[in-house]
Parts: structure tokens; sequence; C-alpha cells
């Protein structure tokens, strides 16, 4: 947690509700910050449906391992997150520490270890000591309650500024159910993967193979298309968790994932992993704007996510947007390095509505003025058309400023 | 040109000696700095061939489309450089002003336009004027000289901060022959091409084909094994001219690229483009500390220079390796988000001789105080073995400093 909240931090956040089903508590268990939150449990009530999406990463960490192996049986009862250590490249040991923390979980919730769902953020290879924590877990277990879901938030922060919350509810056949998500992020942000740690609830009753199917493409435009670093963690995890509670309130229960009524459900999820992901966005480590990349004109959607991605992660491109620099020239290099194809000739580029550059050149009736006053604006909105086909994709990241290598300077230590 | 040099700039340069056949001449055309050189015309004798290798940008600069085409012919006669303007994304005025440059150096050599090389580096999408600078060109070629080769350098630069250049000597046959090389570049470095700007030289008389073959084969482990900030420029030329002037000194012609006789000339041009791309990479913008990164250990070497890449374009492996932080962790996630074959619990990692990770976990007998007075040099070498195969590779790269933002955030304006 810094010192300094995000310029781009949320101007209100709103009053989470609670979600059926779930109880939450955090303590305070000193793994390596002092004087705040660093644990979290989520119960869950029998019956919880869960789908997950993890990093891509070669090296991943532990609790990673752990979670993929439970997913398959698609149960949930617990949820334990720490931060200040990820618990990865950790080896034995850290396996030593998920399985020691999975027991220890199960036992307090009246649970299998096959029920319980880990995630650790912080530190990369430093073995995380479970004595550290286990023993609250009893108790966290014990005392959870139904609206907690900001503090929750709290708990699971490293360097994020502020706590990440997002809330929805929408009609599933006749009846109301409510989304509830957490995130947590601000550096080693890429996408291939979920992002660092975000979990999301809902009381509606829906199976998990229909869980994992909203989940895992409501991830395409959302958190697998921010991107802060490029950097993709050992660590990212995105959970959902369905307790079927609002079942007796008369909601349907889902069991096929092309259910008409799930229309509403996927809209609301999709809306609520836009905006974690924006939010870890926004609080991107050292971010002072945020830039939306849109891509249009490229030969596949596929194609078009690449070169947004190019144009997002260049750091010529982010740090000319922290100097309020509209240097299209830079998205013209960024276009062309992308690997994907594209025709200079055919290439137009704006920021914002004023188009810079024309088919393969300058525009000749681009102003300076208008674009240097645009380029002071807290959200840069950079647009590539490449003329060449009808694949279209955005992104979303921030500028590279100073702050973050500093803060990345000086981080382990 | 910046007016603090880079900490990492030689301490001191070689004398370059002259290469019998090539004339040099510099010119203050004030196409865009003031008060300095930034035309530069090199004029080779007849019979002189040439080799080239270019940047793989879909968006390449007008003189990247001029050279390529006259490139396939392999003869020479003059090369003109400008710096303040890349003449890059400047559509059909872009090719008028390569067109006409290349006409006013032809008359002035007196040869076709078929025997012009052009390059130009500086701002992307600005229209540059053939005007400001062709009536110069009769003058610079009527009055090169041959001892001109660090003033070639210096009027190349656009945000260097020191002059790059090379020289050796070796036998070919029973004689001596010289190569020479020039580069510049800072920013908007990395691989998968040449660099920005190198032009190389020698006296040696040495056919087109085999030419080409010596300077395709010497990339790979030098221009194309640096990297500053991961964004490939639209401008990167490469050439290398061989006069021949050398058999008038009972040097062989070498129209064989097996020809055993090359092995000395390939390890030497090997050398002094080794020697040109670390200068670049010495000179990255901001660079406090040149960062080596070796990966052993690798499915096969291509797998190896992948993720030896993928770390040292890491920003949070620059930023650490900035702050002095021995931060392997994040040596650990840039291997596992490269994509290639990797397994977590084989890895092992070093900083200089201090191993830090092995099989999987941190290094039990690991000194954080040796480690740490490690950081603080100006050079250092970062190993990652994957444990799993024979592939290896070498890179090179920079730190990433606030320096790095700052010279970007406002470079155009």
């Amino acid at each position: 947690m810094s010192e300094t909240i995000s310029p781009l931090a949320p101007k209100k956040y709103p009053k989470m509700p609670s979600i059926d089903g779930v109880r939450i508590a955090t303590a305070e268990a000193g793994i390596k910050y002092k004087g705040r939150t660093d644990l979290l449990a989520m119960v869950f009530d029998t019956g919880t449906t869960v789908a997950g999406v993890f990093t891509r990463s070669k090296c991943p960490s532990a609790p990673v391992d752990f979670c993929r192996q439970n997913l398959p049986v698609g149960k949930a009862r617990v949820l334990v997150v720490n931060s200040g250590n990820a618990n990865a490249f950790t080896g034995k040991r850290g396996r030593e520490t998920t399985s020691m923390t999975g027991e220890a979980a199960a036992k307090a919730a009246g649970c299998t270890s096959g029920e319980v769902f880990l995630a650790s953020t912080g530190v990369i290879g430093e073995p995380l000591d479970a004595g550290k924590f286990s023993h609250l877990l009893a108790g966290l277990v014990r005392d959870g309650k139904a609206d907690q879901w900001t503090e929750a938030a709290k708990a699971i922060m490293t360097t994020d500024t502020y706590p990440k919350v997002a809330t929805a509810t929408v009609k599933l056949g006749d009846a109301d159910i409510t989304i509830n998500g957490i995130a947590k992020g601000a550096g080693m942000i890429a996408p291939d993967m979920a992002t660092m740690l975000s979990f999301v609830a809902t009381d509606a009753p829906i199976s998990a193979p229909v869980l994992q199917d909203l989940l895992s493409r409501g991830v395409g435009k959302t958190f697998n298309a921010v991107t802060v670093d490029s950097d993709t963690s050992t660590s990212d995890t995105l959970l959902l968790f369905a307790t079927g509670a609002a079942a007796k309130r008369g909601v349907p229960v889902i069991n096929d994932p092309k259910d008409p009524r799930l229309a509403a459900v996927r809209r609301a999820l999709g809306k609520i992993l836009k905006t974690l992901a924006l939010q870890v966005v926004r609080d991107g480590e050292g971010a002072r704007k945020q830039v939306e990349v849109t891509v249009t004109g490229a030969k596949s959607a596929r194609s078009a996510k690449r070169i947004a991605l190019a144009i997002a992660n260049s750091p010529l491109v982010k740090t000319a947007v922290a100097g309020e620099d509209a240097n299209w020239g830079r998205v013209v290099m960024a276009v062309g390095k992308a690997g994907e194809p594209a025709d200079r000739d055919r290439l137009s580029i704006w920021f914002g509505k004023n188009r810079l550059a024309h088919e393969g050149e300058r525009d000749p009736s681009y102003s300076e003025a208008e674009t240097s006053a645009y380029m002071k604006r807290d959200e840069i909105s950079i647009r590539a058309d490449i003329g060449i086909g009808r694949g279209k994709a955005t992104v979303w990241t921030c500028d590279l400023t100073k702050e973050y290598v500093a803060i990345n300077g000086d981080y382990r230590s």
C-alpha cells in the first residue's frame, strides 16, 4: 500500500452489498506488512460452484498449482488469500505451505481440502511460513460477516494505492441476483492471463461448467485486454464463485451455457470484470493517465489485439503520453514492430478525435494546438486504423512515468 | 546530442585509420539541429561492393525502401545520411525526397542513383525537405577526406551522448585489411533488425554476395542481440561496404563465402559489430548500467534467445537493476512469461557469480551482502539456466531509469 493515492483512483466507491452464501473476514497476520490486514478468508455455503482462470506463466506460484488441481471438481467452500508474499518459486516448501494452509482451512470450514482455494501476492522467492497465519483460519471462518467486501479488497493490496471493488444486480429469470468483485494489482500486469488477483462471487445458482464458460469468455475483452508493463505475473488468479443462494428466492438454476436467461448475467459480469480490470490499470504503478488503445481495420480481431498490445506496451508510446506529447510517430513504430499484417501507406492514427496521420503520412489538417490540449487529459484514447481488413480490438494501459521506475527500483528491499 | 555524456561512455576512443577507397565529408545543413553537423556523405571508389540488413518493421522509412531497392545490384558509390529527421511515414513526399537526394548524390559522384545508399534518423512523420541539403552534396563529394571517421559518427547522432566507432586490422591472405565501423542509436532499439544506423567499410576485395553472407551471419549475436527498450525502429539500417582497394597490396579477391581465408575477417567483423552494438546499449537512453543476460540449458538456441530477450526487455528486471536490487524473482517472472519451454523446478539464476536460485527455489547459501555489493557495479551479468536442454544465448541491454522516462517524455517537442 502506497501513501500516495493514484490520481486516477475512483472519485467514489460503491457501497458493496452482501452476497447471500458468502461470509468474509480479514486479519493482521504480520506476514510482511505491519499495521494493516494481510489475510483474507471468504467462506461459502455448501453447494457453491467455482470457475477460474490463471496465469499462463511457465513458472506459476504454488497457490496457482493448488487451485488448478482443485478446480476440475468445481466446488468451493473457502478462499484464503494473503498479501506480502507470493509463495512463488518456493519449491518444495511452497507446496508444503499450500498443503498445510489447505488442510487448516478445510478443518476450520468442515470441508475437504479439495474445496479450498488459495492465492498469495507479494514478493517472489521468499519462503512463506504457513505457521504465521494458519492458526488464525479457524477464527476467521467462524467470525466471517457478509458485509466485509471492501475490507476484503483492502487485505489483498500490495503496491496498490486503493482497494478495487465492483458490484451489479441484475435479473435472472424473475428475481434479482447480485455479483460482487474485488481485485488487486498495480505492477507485473500483462495480458495472457487474468490479472494478479481478482475474486468475484454471485448468489446466482449456476453450475460449475456454465460458470467457467461465463468467466473464460468474459476475460478476453477485460482482464486479458489490460497491460501495465507487459510483465506477466507468476500468480495471476481470477476466481468466480456462485453460491446459488438466490435459488431460495425463485432464481432458476442454470445448467446450460446457452441458456438465454444468462444474457443479462453475462453482460453484468463483463461490466464487473472490465471495471475491475480498468481499476487495475488506473492504479498501474506510477500511472498518471489511462490510455485506451483501439485498433481497427486489421486483418482479424486477433491481429488487431496484437497490434493494440504492441502500442500499449511500447515504452516510447507510454513515455510520450506521460510527457503529454502526441507523438504519433511512435504509434507508427509500434504498428510496424507488431509483426502483424499492415500497410504503411493505408495507416491512419487518431489521438481522441484528432486525426494526426492519414493514408501513410501526416494529416495536413492536423492541429498541434488542439491535440496538445487533448493530451493534458487524464484519459487518452489512441486509435490506429490499419486499413486492410475489419479486425478490431481495444486494450487499456497507463502511461510510463518516473514514479514507475522509482517504485520498482526499490520494491524488494 | 545530449549535454550529459552517458557514464558508460568509452573511457577512450580508438584513433580511426583511413580505409583505402573511402572518402568522408560532413556538413551543418540545419535540418533540425543547430550548431552541429547533421549531414554525412561517404564516397566510395568504383568497384565497391555493398551488403545490408534492415529493420523488419512493417512501416519502414523511405530511405530503407530506397536502399532495399538498390541492394540486389550490390554496388555502391555514395552513402548520404542525415540526422534530425527520419523521413519515415512521410508518404509520397518521402519517396520524392529519397528520389531527389539519390539523383543529386549520383550527379555529384558521377554514378547512377542505383549506386547511392541513403539513411535518415530523427523524428518520424515530419516531411524531410531534400532542398535543405541536396545542394550541399556536390561539395561534400568533392571535398571528402579519408580521415574523417569520427566526424562521420558525430554527424549521425540524435539522442546519442557519444559517437560510436570501432576499427580492426587483420590479415587476409598475406596482407592486412582494415575494417572501420560507426553506429548511432540510443532509443527505439530492439532486435529483429540491425540497429538504428550503422555503417561499416573495409578495403578488402570481397564480392557482394560474400559480403552479404558475412553481414547476415554477423548480426545475429551482435546487433540483433541488443535491446534498449524493445521498440523496433522504422529506420534500422546496417550497411557494409568493401572498396577492394587492398587488392593493390596483394590481398586476394574473395568470391566464395566458404573461403577459409575469410575466418579472420569474419572474427574481426563480428568484433566490430559487437563493439558497436554494445556502444549503442551503453548509450541507451538514461542508461546507468550495462546488463548482459545469458540463458543456458534451454530447449534450443532460438528458445534461449527468446527467454533472454524476455528478461532483457522486462521493465521490472530493468528497474530492479537501476535500483541495484538483485531481485531474482523478477527473472523467474520473465522466464515464466517468455512462452518458451521451461521447468520452474529446474531453474537456477545467477547475478554475476552469486547463485541466488537453484532447482526451483532460493539458494540456501546465497549471500545478500555479496550480491548487493555486486549490484553496485556498472556492468551486471544475469544468467538463467533453464535446466532442460543445451540451448544457449546471450543478449545485452541497459537498465531502465527515470532519465529514460524524462528523455522520452520530451523528445519531439
